[in-house]
């Protein structure tokens, strides 16, 4: 998926583009842009089927089979916490500056496990992040932690229904404190997981564009 | 639910504020300020059990038994679309001003029923929408149409699991262009319905409090 790169003109170093992948699925049209030089670094198995989650503003999801990519998903979960907590009734229970969520909150575990628990189903729930805030007296650090909780429980049980269990572990994509979210979510879903870096991987897969288009030696 | 309306002191008129509802369950939190008066002007039948669809910027549907609210919850479509419309990637693809979304339009009926074919899971389809604004050519207005059906089906289907099947029609409290999507939404889901008009429902339910609570006769 790295070959081809097209080759910017009128530069004086020699810049080219890795052209993504485009899924043309009349029932699932989806786009990847960036993420497919990061899944060629994530060191995958050459043989098997192995399930990928490369979360962030627009997480996806890959399944790859022996090496190729069978299929892949989009959750904009990264956008929709940002959008709902900015522009949405939910900022008035968050605060102006949602603080970051910690993994092991109890908020974050109830509310991802009651997305986990009703199979990506988010919009039902949304509201009854307010509604605790008003009940509940769910305060707005805690508030950040269930918005969060939930969208990332939606994005796991949907994935999952969607591609169905891996015998292999799922191969989280990413570092810092969103791995730790994420690996912390896929716990409450009681799927296995390994990690692999987010950043050494995109470095890999640059590396390996270079070598597939011939810029560096070692194809 | 309409007695004991507060009374506004330091008004020369007599100006009643109607409590609202509360629902204080741990699992589903939830909060109704408005809609209970158009409720109680929707002319349920005093027997057997009722499901009632409010929809709006937040949705409430409403499940009432002999005449007495058992339960609601709240699904916050309107102002999703609204959101995402304007703040999200989306807005790329539906342009500036999205036109009223035609309830015959065939992007209305198709992503509806993909919400509804899910259960309710509509993040795994959002970011589908942009990429069929760029693989398969879906022009803005019809773009529109796709979020509205997305988050329609969602929404019917999310509260379909939650409660149940009626053997009454669902009453839908509803007027204008909203009636019409929300009719052919139900519809598409093989769910029987009768339309009551949502400004003669407030007007009723307004003489109604106003009955209950002794400020005109008739009670």
């Amino acid at each position: 998926i790295l070959r081809g790169a097209a080759r910017i003109e009128g530069s004086r170093r020699d810049i080219r583009i890795v052209p993504g992948l485009a899924q043309r699925l009349a029932e699932a049209p989806d786009v990847m842009r960036g993420e497919e030089t990061q899944l060629a670094g994530a060191g995958l198995p050459a043989k098997g089927r192995h399930l990928v989650c490369m979360p962030g503003t627009h997480s996806k999801w890959v399944s790859v089979q022996d090496g190729a990519v069978a299929g892949f998903g989009t959750w904009p979960t990264g956008e929709l916490f940002s959008v709902l907590a900015t522009h949405s009734i939910l900022k008035h229970s968050l605060g102006e500056h949602p603080a970051p969520v910690a993994a092991d909150s109890p908020f974050f575990r109830q509310w991802c496990e009651r997305a986990l628990g009703e199979g990506g189903d988010v919009t039902s729930k949304l509201f009854a992040i307010r509604a605790a805030g008003l009940l509940q007296d769910v305060q707005p650090a805690d508030a950040a932690a269930c918005l969060s909780g939930l969208l990332l429980g939606g994005e796991i049980a949907s994935a999952r229904r969607r591609y169905g269990a891996s015998e292999a572990p799922v191969v989280l994509v990413a570092s810092g404190a969103l791995a730790t979210l994420y690996g912390t979510a896929l716990g409450f879903a009681s799927l296995a997981f390994r990690t692999v870096d987010a950043d050494e991987a995109v470095r890999a897969g640059l590396v390996e564009a270079a070598r597939e288009n011939g810029m560096i030696g070692g194809a």
